[in-house]
């Protein structure tokens, strides 16, 4: 006898929506997600697509009525509670475009619970287009199962981030000059880590952030590495060692 | 009294050589490499310019004569010997083009000793541009200041790699049906880590992983990590765990 094939199948789409879900709701979709679903999914009344809004987890829902630029679509039972991911802020100097990109996406599938931009003196990238990033951050969500969208901090400069700093929180100083080995040190949630520009942080920045008592040097190995490498790396090994790896899975 | 400046300052250009180096060696740089050299960093006689030869280590120089396309090299001193970096293979599913490169230029920062390409039966990307490849592996350890590249292997299909996998070594086998949490193992070199496309192994590709004794399944977490995600991320939790990463810097 054939295995009953899964329902839903792998290949199901899923969405952000970006109003409550919940059963009884009928979402509808249009703009540039209707267009996708149509004409690049080919998606027709009866298909299949999980919801998640950032609020309540993730649903299933089926394509109650296709038209030509939107869709509507029937709640059909939730599938995942939302989520909580680990407690870790990525504290990231903006870099150039495809750098950035890097940064958001990765930082976003291995779990970071807030992204938080940081202007130091050496930050060539000023401004950060912020729809752009929201994009991204939804796009990394849908593609690796996340529910809750890790929170999009508007930029703040260096000493005004350590000024408001909250009281219980470690700050992992990703730091040029050297530190302990991340793998050395146990700093469960909740925590942050700062990353450099590409130019790195100067001499008074670094006097700044040794005299805070939140921060903790560390080191990430004896190659110069990338903004964007450091703050990756230094993320997966967090999550590795405090974050929500360690159960099996 | 002002401190004396640098020498070499830290912005000095750091360039591979395909020729062995050494004292009373007057290297000549042509093609591509002088051109930049030359109109890019505009540099004229005199001026210092760092040298490895992936054989005997980092190498200072100065151009001795600049001319209109290409410059001739004088070698001052060794300024480090060759690095023995930490014996780990990273075995991938070669993916699209900026996925791929990524894969190629942060796996050389965080330290490998060796890329292998991996055809799975998944594996939709076949052809893999050796020269290409070569040249981002080049080009990241200009950037971060190795002096051996690591080895660039021919693709193999899977089941040939398992078939000839040295005695010794670990295979850690990032396995989206779960594993050991990665912090969990101790693994130490030789090792490999091996992740695979972005559709993931078959049925029949696990079963021979499965059944392998190198093999060691591993876990990265809950979410679904993109395959360069998974391959970074893997290589910077063994970096910190197991490789070079260890002593204070």
């Amino acid at each position: 006898m054939p295995a009953t094939p899964a329902w839903p199948p792998a290949s199901t789409p899923r969405l952000f929506v970006d109003l409550p879900l919940g059963q009884g709701v009928a979402p509808m979709i249009d703009g540039a997600a209707a267009h996708y679903l149509l004409n690049v999914m080919r998606m027709k009344a009866g298909d299949p697509i999980l919801l998640f809004d950032n609020i309540s987890g993730e649903w299933l829902a089926v394509v109650a009525d296709a038209a030509k630029r939107s869709l509507t679509l029937r709640i059909e039972r939730q599938t995942k509670a939302i989520e909580r991911v680990p407690d870790l802020w990525l504290c990231f100097a903006p870099v150039k475009k495809a750098r950035l990109d890097w940064i958001i996406e990765k930082a976003t599938e291995l779990g970071v619970s807030r992204l938080q931009p940081v202007i130091t003196e050496r930050t060539i990238v000023e401004r950060v287009k912020r729809e752009r990033l929201e994009a991204q951050i939804i796009e990394a969500c849908e593609q690796c199962g996340r529910t809750a969208l890790p929170t999009l901090a508007e930029p703040v400069k260096l000493p005004q981030l350590l000024k408001d700093w909250p009281a219980g929180r470690s700050l992992l100083f990703a730091d040029e000059a050297g530190g302990a080995p991340l793998a050395s040190i146990d700093t469960p949630a909740p925590a942050a880590i700062l990353t450099g520009p590409e130019g790195g942080f100067t001499a008074r920045e670094r006097e700044l952030l040794t005299g805070h008592p939140a921060v903790r040097r560390i080191a990430l190995g004896p190659r110069i590495l990338r903004a964007e490498t450091a703050s990756i790396a230094a993320v997966g090994i967090w999550m590795a060692q405090n974050g929500d790896w360690s159960a099996d899975a």
